[in-house]
């Protein structure tokens, strides 16, 4: 049983949430929010403000309340030499940091990982701080999967899990095999306005609802600091692009307040659906 | 030798280009224009107008003719069915088509292939008519190719490779092993003017000119009638994205005026690379 938890907050409204989820499970939560991306309401735990480069006051800050487990939640784009100002705790690590940077996100985050194993702190996931963040398996709302997308969910889950192995590719849409679009560096909602765009101008012309966005972690992607994530605006851009619906891996998405994204989705005619290894096969 | 050849133009500005380039070494042009497709222009050569439905008009011109090799060039779109306003020689086919507009592109041209070797004709490429029009190898202007992105031209190569099998990934962008930007339905302009915008908002950081535009047919794709296209508007497109320059495969992507693309991206600072599966691995 995880008892004490530090928090490395990003941006975005997951870690607080994750944080309120871990404290109603009894769990203390200590947040570090780093500056610029954490949001004010952090203030509502025991918090210290932290820069990105801060490695050093991040340990001491960490081992000063005999806290063991870490969990790294929320954005941090992509931090720039420039924007580090490290502190004498990073300088020592630079070596490490700078070969950290190099590379894909999911590179550079087991880069992160292994620093804080180095002090001899365990990462642990959002899962075992707020179970309830992750989607579920199958249906979660009343707009059922349809039978005779299984097959492009498989195709797509198969082309997503071909560009692992370059460090890339958490999402795509496509409809009849067809691929419309592959998310790179742009994230999800980008991807998606842009497949809406794409219908209005003809360039992928389909009558009604079509095509489904697939999402998951790239294969060999550490869960536990870089889950995909998505929310209400990835259920409004989906909507925007005209799809059937949305496929997601369950247990391996962040989806912030879960029953109402469903519900949101539902609304929209959206199926948001759950699927495994197998259901995608 | 080609003798005579029937040229069915879609848009852009290669179908011209091309058929000046074969009229000039002597071949006899016949030209089949697709009805809101083709420029105005091609009332040079013998023509007629065709709408993308009368293949049966199209196969009775042809061999009205007595022509047996076809040259199919210029960008379609993908037709909708309710576009396509079939002829009689069309219904006939009707299964065929409707298979051929299901799935990727590739899996499209294949069928139009077959189609027209259906009815004995030989479908050619344009490297037959204007070899001209092709990417030559190596460096295609004064900016040599950076010793130090040879890694990344290699695993960005390889990476539209893995793309092949799903039939999309004719471009990417890349830096230092991160895969920026993947083109899927939206095209390459599209897709470099993603990265300036990425580059803009902060979303990929970089200092001065960085990375490069890899551009390649898919594995497997047909030559003959879906060659990748570049023009002034990729260096263009690729200038605002802050490249270090553009490797596209030798002799697999069709070029417009080579001379002047070239001289383009060098006034622009950026390196035009014909590769080859050697000087890519």
């Amino acid at each position: 049983m995880i008892q004490r938890v530090a928090l490395i907050c990003g941006n975005g409204a997951f870690p607080l949430v994750a944080a309120r989820a871990a404290r109603q499970r009894g769990i203390d939560v200590f947040i570090l929010g780093l500056k610029g991306m954490a949001a004010e309401d952090i203030a509502e735990f025991p918090h210290i403000w932290l820069g990105v480069g801060q490695l050093g006051a991040a340990f001491r800050e960490i081992a000063a309340r005999d806290i063991k487990d870490i969990c790294l939640i929320g954005g941090l784009g992509r931090p720039e030499f420039a924007d580090l100002r490290p502190d004498w705790g990073a300088i020592k690590r630079l070596p490490e940091i700078f070969r950290l940077l190099k590379g894909g996100d999911d590179h550079a985050l087991k880069g992160v990982i292994r620093l804080f194993e180095g002090e001899g702190l365990r990462v642990i996931g959002v899962e075992d701080l707020a179970p309830d963040l992750l989607a579920a398996e199958g249906a979660m709302n009343r707009v059922p999967f349809p039978d005779d997308l299984k097959e492009d969910l498989a195709f797509g889950h198969d082309c997503l899990g071909a560009l692992s192995a370059y460090d890339c590719g958490q999402a795509l849409v496509l409809a009849h095999r067809r691929i419309i679009a592959i998310e790179a560096a742009e994230g999800t909602d980008a991807m998606l306005l842009r497949v809406a765009d794409l219908r209005e101008r003809g360039r992928w012309r389909a009558k009604g609802p079509a095509g489904l966005l697939i999402k998951a972690p790239k294969k060999g992607q550490d869960l536990r600091v870089d889950l995909p994530a998505m929310g209400p605006e990835t259920i409004a851009s989906a909507a925007k692009a005209g799809l059937k619906g949305i496929a997601v891996q369950a247990g391996r998405v962040l989806i912030l307040d879960r029953a109402a994204v469903a519900a949101q989705a539902e609304k929209a005619g959206l199926f948001l659906f759950g699927f495994t290894r197998e259901t995608a096969a």
